[in-house]
């Protein structure tokens, strides 16, 4: 059917989205083409800013519409702690917690011998350097509690050894449980526990 | 955060999306970021070209980016069978089976005293335009098995008894489906209109 090629093209692409199966993306479509004027067009407007503007901060990795994020600018963020999280979805969830009150580095991922992924793959060398050249006093490690994520936090600590303190989320984080799927209770609760690797 | 502000924009117009919650809206966005190229960007503009070029049939009520869609212009199509449908996922639903060789109605909702959804409301005025109009030989009521869908089905029925053949769709085991799962009205129905190897 030739007239109905685009929204059959709309739902392939929404498909692809995390979360959502042909079915449901079916569902979503019919949605928007109901809620044009509410839904459909804002979103769509919104999509065009945001894949012009958005970037990764040169700093820390964060994402947002400057070259250095707005927890990198913010001077009142400047208290020597920096978080390091695998992935901006921790660091949001870092930040709904309210808990914390540094700077963030963001590695966008972990170690992985598997898939060929080494320190060079991450924000690793980066955080080195920002340790070394920024007033940093602690390093939190707020890695996720899986194999991978430990043995990333083990490699960073052995890296960061003697040149500031370091410290890793208090258990309370459930064993294979990952910081974007906790509830904000209980990142505060590890946060405030933290404790000295 | 001002320069996330878009962001965070984006994340509220996804999680409006059936079947999408804060969270999912939230990892959504963050792979539409990382896949801008080939995700966000396409998606934008699909959005934007649907936003401009979808609208209901004036015929029958499907969803396709002309005034009569290309089921109603197409001539294979014209085999004097209408079948009625709630809804336009309906009408994908009967499509993808590929079983029927006709023409649809889309009502575009079920009779409902409570909501106070008459006749009027619906698309069942235009049903009885095109049964007395297109040279129509039999209207099959695929509505939903739910009270409002049945008593809708009814009401049309009544509407066109003795106008043409009324059929329904038949009632019974799902294939594929264990007896054990199907509620007491499936099986009743399988039993009562069971047939002869």
């Amino acid at each position: 059917m030739s007239s109905t090629r685009d929204i059959d093209a709309l739902i392939d692409l929404m498909a692809r989205l995390p979360g959502l199966g042909p079915r449901s993306a079916r569902r979503a479509v019919l949605h928007l083409i109901r809620k044009r004027a509410l839904l459909l067009t804002p979103l769509a407007d919104m999509m065009q800013t945001v894949a012009a503007t958005a970037r990764e901060c040169i700093n820390c990795g964060n994402v947002g519409t400057a070259d250095i994020c707005d927890i990198c600018t913010s001077e009142k963020r400047a208290n020597g702690e920096i978080c390091v999280v695998e992935d901006v979805a921790d660091l949001w969830a870092m930040e709904r917690s309210g808990v914390f009150k540094g700077r963030y580095h963001v590695l966008g991922g972990t170690l992985s011998a598997l898939d060929a992924i080494g320190p060079q793959e991450l924000r690793i060398p980066r955080l080195l350097d920002r340790v070394r050249d920024e007033a940093v006093s602690e390093v939190i490690l707020a890695l996720n509690a899986t194999i991978d994520g430990q043995t990333t936090a083990h490699y960073i600590a052995d890296q960061l050894e003697g040149q500031v303190r370091l410290t890793s989320l208090a258990q309370g984080v459930p064993i294979g449980g990952e910081l974007d799927y906790l509830d904000d209770g209980t990142i505060t609760a590890a946060m405030r526990a933290r404790k000295s690797i």
